[in-house]
């Protein structure tokens, strides 16, 4: 397989996305100071690139709110967990650059990515990693036994929602990123990997 | 577990969704006969079921166009070959009550989805769904050598793009069902299986 | 694969058949309004057949008696859990029809078939199935423990017993189908689907 | 786990047993020096064991007939890969005894049981192998390319649905050994072994 | 696949080995009757024989010592245990042979190999190989909950150092069998299996 | 889980060692700065670490020579595939920085770790790393097939024995590190990632 620049299926850059998807990926673009590749690669299919981001904003920006819910940091630990079950490099570099910044935590990307099993975690974090793991990985054999489990580790019914429904949209990103040979931007590899 | 009317986490009837998502899900049910449960189960969190109608749309409800792509019928037979293989009940039957319709073939969806692998199909119906159930089930291990199969067998690009995503959009439908142990509406069940 | 009207192995009509099994077969035939294709494909092989048929009357067609012992609605749920755990599509959609039949329910067939690990049932039919689960996926692993939640949920030695035989038989069953590539009757798609 | 006499499911004594099995098995006992337990367990249900014996004679005590068909020691070539496989302490142990006495190789039970993917056989035994091993453990994936291949390796179709049907039995036998714990009779474990 | 007389990349013959490990290996020969062939195909590259040999040292031959310790036949339980569940040839006969003579018991070593998951054990040998096994096969997932079990069932620490340390030596020696398609010695085959 | 400072079974600094395994591994914490866990954690077994050291050396430290081999680089390629695909978190760190040392290439370590079966290689690193993921993950399944699809890829015999020999060494080593439940050094996690 030859490297590609962006995606096996090429890419799109920023100034020739429609206007809408110009600006709204010109807004991330702004704060990261690069334009995450998955946008330019997705970029192919506008309407379905305004339908990820979408869905993307609705679950994993979303900060708790007065019904509770998972704080940002473990709305990012659910998806590099779910991303490294399901050996997903773009989602594992990229969100693990997030989940470092967010906890401030140099290792614990690698950590979670590389055994989401095994990786030492506080009991809420694990009930949450456990419940993504099943639905990542085998989601047919959820069973009231197990939300039973995660209500046991205290997690609310919105919140495990929110682990059920950050780990489906994973399990169609980590998808939409092997089909599409995604490459993590250089910039990811290093963030949050150095004191401040 | 017990019997849910719609889904674990309740339901919303339409009369009680936001405006635009009555109108537009009021819609489906006048077409449909029928609200379909996965929309009074999403609406629980109205903006993701925005994001999930949109992404839909899309890719499931889109006709080929002059790039070609795939007919719709196609559309429905990568869905529940890859719900069958992720054994969701509320896909396998409320999609397969659509490729029955699609595909005007009363016995095709029960074969597709019992045994996604084995199921007799045409050369290109067989080489989607080979492409397709790679990308469900371990896409971890998609290389350009299956690509190259799928091209060999005729598809386009887009095509393969087509396959590769409704397949990832699955995958997140898949586990929301099971997230929410969503029941099939009964109506389902039998559409399509009479001649009319 | 080119469609095959009964088998990939051919079959053997009615008329062509040994005159005991005729018989025998002549007579499900006139109960059921056709030939099961299962016959059809099988009867190249007589003495195999009449060892099949022996096999399932033990098994299958067995009323619970003094002893207790599982009903014949329940029967055919291990059959079509088990027959659906192993994709087998003769299985499932013959089985599936029984099932409506005897359990008088128009989906718990499909529901079953397409996720025996997640469908909801009674805690008796939910340990039946279970034991059948394992028995049929992995029984290298069934110990006492796992016999003991059976008991625990009622079973007899007897009722597993039957559990564990009828879940053998089919996993020759689901076999000999995969093997033939059986095609199921048109008839069985629409057994009990509709309300009498 | 305690340790049975015979099976978790106690067992028969060949004087207890109804006429027509007392005989049958007494001939096999007469013939072995012992009573194989597996017919002491099975005899608690004497239909089941008079249809396991009935399909056991007409597929693994069939010699080769006009038609052609596998040798008897080719049969329990098929039993000993696939009990190996399934992990079957019984149906390895007993019929490993059988392939030595046919193949007249103190060593090729253990081999053929220890690792039926990568023991040394013949092309022929190769072909015949890994057909039986494919229908043993993934027999959903079984398609017309696979039994290509047993045929380019010179497998009639009457031999391919000997390797098919043997392999479905013993789906079942290793079944009904691990549903009853079963115990192999001591003098198998060194039938075979010993120069003659 | 050719056979071989001893594996697939050829071998060394004792009186062409280096000193030390004519001497070392001559030691094991003279105590055995015969040179194992895994000597003679390691011997291909002495400083890793080297090594291997120490390592096996350190690890099967210590006898328990004042802190505890595995028993040489407990040793010998946890590697050919998860040599069956590893499916290699040449160190569950090998293997099998030495736990044959050191459990004084015939059957022990087929009845671990072929199902080292239902094996009738003693309640602390049936704690070791759960352990074994689980290292063995999945060792991502072992976590504080499963050496607590390992501990309520009696193990100590050194214990439990000891079975996953055996299992780890054994996953490589399995590979290196794998891939030398090393050819157990006919001596083998029958050790410990007649009265002495 | 509660985190430990170096290993589940505590450890044993560098001043508490034995004399010869004091002088070895301080001249490795000389050259890296620090003393890597993994002596630290085996310490406890001077017998057992001395064994792992000599293997280390004799496979991973092993420059190729007359007879070629591969090289260093390739080499650490073999472990964090390998360790990748076990979920083996220090060895994903740890020899994940000396690759990217190696290689001088700060991307290629979270590339292969995270998805070694897709990782965008050259052709001969592909041949060395399916052929060791194979040997990883299922190596009962080695057949001369794959060996000579190595050797069409241009490795030699003695290559192949060093990604066979390689990967069974970290068969073992991943699973002693989730024995353990080792800690990465923190120093690896930056290691290699910035340019000097």
């Amino acid at each position: 397989m030859s490297e590609h620049a962006v995606s096996r299926f090429g890419h799109v850059e920023l100034d020739d996305m429609p206007d809408d998807l110009r600006e709204r990926i010109g807004a991330i673009a702004e704060k990261s100071g690069f334009v995450p590749n998955v946008f330019r690669a997705l970029a192919r299919r506008p309407a379905e690139l305004r339908a990820f981001l979408d869905y993307h904003d609705a679950l994993v920006e979303k900060a708790p709110d007065d019904r509770g819910g998972l704080s940002k940091a473990e709305r990012e630990l659910v998806v590099v967990a779910t991303s490294g079950a399901n050996h997903c490099t773009y989602c594992v570099v990229a969100h693990g650059a997030i989940l470092r910044v967010r906890m401030k935590d140099p290792e614990i990307a690698d950590k979670v990515a590389s055994n989401p099993w095994g990786a030492q975690l506080s009991p809420r974090e694990r009930a949450i990693v456990d419940l993504a793991l099943l639905i990542a990985t085998d989601s047919a054999q959820l069973t009231d036994a197990e939300l039973d489990d995660a209500r046991m580790a205290g997690l609310s019914e919105d919140e495990i929602w929110d682990v059920g429904a950050i780990t489906a949209l994973f399990a169609m990103s980590n998808r939409l990123a092997h089909l599409t040979a995604l490459r993590p931007n250089p910039e990811f590899f290093l963030m949050g990997r150095l004191p401040r």
